[in-house]
């Protein structure tokens, strides 16, 4: 019996490590998006196939634990295994390990599969899932969504741009990230390390959109927290996140 | 002797795509870049050494040309080499090659070294450049400027977000090219491809601060140009650019 875990090394570039030169937090995502496609493709169920038959997977939620960014050139290892799955939702798991193979991030991750025409959520079947083992839940796992904020200290506006948007015509997931963290300013984000991201995803964003991404600040005596909320313009809340720092 | 070429291998991932599906200009620099670093390391003078030394390289202009750019999955090797330089500057060219060898994409960079403590443009010492093997030229190379707007057509506001600047505080030379491209709408970008694009850097632009990206379109019969000018918020010209696109 295989584990069915994927493993994907990597060596850490530049233009993913942030003013700090350690992996930021969006890239970091992103590599681990980058397993879960490579494993797609290696057990014959790519993304290009699913797209082919009128669906997509689209990420509702990620949470994310972090003991430490890998620096500029150092070796990782991204592993990732689809866990679980139910009619709607498949949870996979992802970690980033070092050259010793400590564990240096760990990612859950919820999807469901959208039917690409009608833009609705569809029931996810064996032929899909089954190439990657995960084990068949009855249950749907009740995880914690981020803290609604109360009052906003920050705020800034952002439009999505060309080059935020992928082959699929969406705002890659990550930009949202990117879109929260900046509303904070450049002390804070480089005198503090991210220990934990809480990030649900409501509503999609669109090419030309323009959303309000505010933050409100938590310090309590052992924590520092940030709450991120993004809204479109007509008020919808687009993406909630809930970030623990150090 | 050797040809003093440093080739890193790469397959293309689906975020350095654009909504296209191919590689995005910006990404395809980035890339470049990387192989640049890369010989740095191989050859014992990586940029890191240089930056303890007080100096690094700043690049003060591209001249790329395109005849395809790959998918994603598409397996490409990215060449380099420092080809010449005389006291002030040092011009580099690059080719991005498909399996097979064909030229994909080429390009010619003038670098300058920067003394870091006073932002000056600094002498380049033969223990600097030595390592990469250039030929020594008495000359300096003159390359054509892009054409200058006349009548700005599209213009777009940018702010310095906390991920565009890297390790060093400076903004990553790629995100100029976005935020030119950007300001073209959706629907040239997806219906044309660059064939060419000659861009120029002028003044650093930096964390925070704001700029303003214009765009002029040349159509002639047989070609389509479009011109590009992004001016700080003091109106000093930051950088310019020339694109051909089919």
């Amino acid at each position: 019996m295989t584990e069915n875990i994927y493993r994907l090394p990597h060596q850490i570039v530049y233009y993913e490590t942030d003013p700090t030169g350690k992996l930021s937090l969006g890239k970091l995502v992103d590599l681990m998006m980058l397993a879960s496609y490579a494993q797609g493709k290696a057990v014959g169920m790519p993304e290009e196939k699913l797209n082919a038959q009128g669906h997509g997977w689209v990420i509702t939620q990620h949470l994310l634990s972090v003991t430490r960014l890998p620096r500029r050139d150092e070796k990782v290892v991204i592993e990732t295994k689809a866990t679980a799955y139910n009619r709607y939702f498949c949870y996979r798991d992802f970690w980033l390990r070092d050259e010793q193979g400590e564990v240096l991030a760990q990612m859950h991750t919820a999807f469901v599969l959208l039917d690409l025409k009608t833009r609705k959520i569809t029931r996810i079947t064996s032929d899909v899932i089954a190439p990657f083992g995960p084990e068949p839940l009855r249950s749907i796992e009740r995880l914690a969504s981020p803290k609604r904020l109360e009052e906003v200290e920050l705020a800034k506006d952002y439009r999505v741009r060309y080059f935020d948007i992928d082959s699929n015509h969406h705002v890659n997931n990550v930009h949202y990230i990117e879109w929260m963290l900046d509303v904070l300013d450049k002390d804070f984000l480089m005198e503090h390390e991210p220990v934990a991201l809480n990030i649900k995803y409501e509503h999609e964003l669109n090419y030309g959109q323009t959303c309000t991404s505010k933050v409100e600040l938590l310090r309590s005596k052992d924590e520092l927290t940030t709450l991120h909320e993004i809204y479109m313009a007509d008020g919808t809340l687009s993406c909630s996140a809930q970030v623990t720092w150090r």
